[in-house]
């Protein structure tokens, strides 16, 4: 896929999510559930958290992307991402799923493998270490940090992406987004996005914001992805450190337009 | 109610909440745990966030006003609610009910009826979809969204007032706060309050703070809307988007003086 | 202890943190747990937060110190606090207990003396209120806030330290440690650390981490409450209220050096 029109199809799809402004429900930790809400509005969404049984069929049929994060799980977080994920798949909501410290505990493995079978997410997006472990193609977790890459991301991701009928985004200095078939790399990033904690479970409401607007996976999580990036490369700019660093990311998502997006975003293949 | 009058209510009562920091119990949802307990700390109360059956008794207790929150109810936060309530109202504590997302799920509505019905809260809280909707004067939610206002919010807080024997306030561009004889407009704020998740519990924490020590419910719920959007004023003169403007906020509700609050404070009257 | 050596002691804690970014376990409570997965990052050490049981005897074995946090427990985290406290016992992980609240309800004193006696953690942090009430010293506890100290908190620390098989640490203006032998006092801090929720809980996180790679822990507690006390008043220099005191926090613990901590940190005994 052209570089050219990724951005342009970046450059759309932001424009759409700002005029649309689509509800974006999450089933997310406890650890990142500000941070997530608040990126999730400053690109333009509509965040939601909510994980009672009794309410979940009810959001998730209002949502146009629905994300399921791993990140502090229990039974009852487990159960509640089962429904909300089956909802959507019923209706047809896209689901992003991010299998946060899959390989660090066989619960986390065991379910992260249990809701791609089930629930077949749109999309997932983990760091090497996760995607790696799921996708059986090497890459080593301790806690919620990879460890070890896959020494082939583009492989492991189409084939990841092949086997599990998803778009798989392996994010890290660089990030591998496929779909089986196309694979595009996107550049934009800075060191810091590593030392503020859940910028990955960020990126995957990004990634479910622009996939409430554009259909096509791989232009929706590209999309995201850069424009995390290159508002985490903007920010670092006027920071003193990762703390001010984080505050200013925010005001950059705020920011960012179309035409920045389309201008900044870096994509290569492979 | 002379605008004049609240002003120096306002005033008086930031005093006595710097000069007694107030325990001010919290049943919140667990996006704003740490930013609602941050305000309630900044302008001069002290926050405490606790949900176990074992031990909400003897908390209550110890508060001098009791935040209910419905933002991320689940059945155990429900009870918790329902426990909190029960005993504040048993021992005269006001509480301070935000109805986050009533409209949005039948349970939440449901939810909302019911806390009203028992626990005959001092001031219930909401945005113009949620107090709408409970108010049976119109207004539409979409996840924790208010998507369209009734059409004479006046009148809405005042019936809902009289209905449910609270102080009710309506917060938006226009915040309204009715007791159900008089019904007073507080015209601070910022746009930027919209584009950072939780100010609206934010509020809700404040109001409780200033009615821990302002016995009249109409000039504690003014008083504290006000000082959050004076604050808002203030900061948004300093950030360079809303990610810095919430750190300013913060900054801002720690400087607020009685004086300042007093000659800031914008009331009226419909 | 000479202070000397304390500041040695502490530099080189420094760089085999960020030589060797050991995982932090975290049972925490929701107030907090971006704030410690934060610090605890921005120090050098990699955070985690489980608490599902299915995983916790996992987690806790790839874990090099352990954070329990009493601050919003229920039954189902005192019982994630049991589990990864004995599997740290078993493993000899060191654990770290903050007994957020003792002495605010029958509930969290109860827990903390029972998780002090089954799990002996290594260090015990509290303010005076809370280690007072647990040590029998006197102190006085409202929410989760200190009211009242004990007289002589050098003689407190050391009985509970006897009493306790511990390190105990009472933190707040002055901090004073003690392991039963050695009493050593950290005169590090800013007035503005009382104006941020959860910088106690911050204090614990950043003592596991230094006591992942310390195995004295007098020298790793005091260490951490140096650090954090250095950084704060380094912050407090640039900031213009506690709102950006907190980021300027963050910008500072990542910019902490060996060099600045053995410098900055002000090591007195009684």
């Amino acid at each position: 896929m052209k570089s050219a029109d990724l951005a342009t199809g970046a450059a759309r799809a932001l424009e759409r999510l700002r005029a649309t402004a689509p509800l974006v429900h999450h089933v997310t930790n406890l650890v990142v559930m500000s941070d997530t809400a608040n990126v999730t509005l400053l690109v333009g969404a509509s965040p939601v958290m909510a994980h009672a049984a009794a309410e979940l069929d009810e959001i998730v049929a209002q949502a146009r992307a629905v994300v399921l994060n791993l990140g502090t799980l229990d039974d009852t977080w487990i159960a509640a991402m089962r429904q909300a994920g089956g909802r959507a798949r019923e209706l047809g909501v896209p689901v992003v799923l991010d299998p946060v410290g899959a390989g660090a505990s066989e619960l986390r493995t065991r379910t992260s493998r249990a809701l791609i079978h089930e629930i077949r997410p749109a999309v997932v997006r983990g760091n090497a270490g996760e995607i790696g472990t799921l996708a059986g193609g090497g890459g080593a977790v301790r806690g919620v940090d990879s460890l070890a890459a896959p020494e082939d991301a583009s492989s492991v991701v189409r084939e990841a992406a092949r086997s599990w009928g998803a778009v798989v985004a392996l994010t890290g200095p660089r990030d591998f987004v496929s779909d089986g078939e196309r694979v595009v790399i996107v550049d934009n990033g800075h060191p810091w996005l590593a030392r503020v904690t859940g910028t990955g479970c960020m990126a995957a409401s990004l990634v479910a914001a622009f996939r409430a607007v554009e259909a096509d996976g791989v232009v929706a999580t590209a999309a995201a992805l850069a424009c995390l990036g290159l508002a985490a490369e903007r920010a670092a700019e006027r920071a003193e450190g990762p703390g001010s660093f984080r505050v200013r990311l925010f005001d950059e998502l705020h920011d960012m337009t179309p035409e920045r997006l389309a201008a900044g975003a870096r994509y290569g293949t492979p």
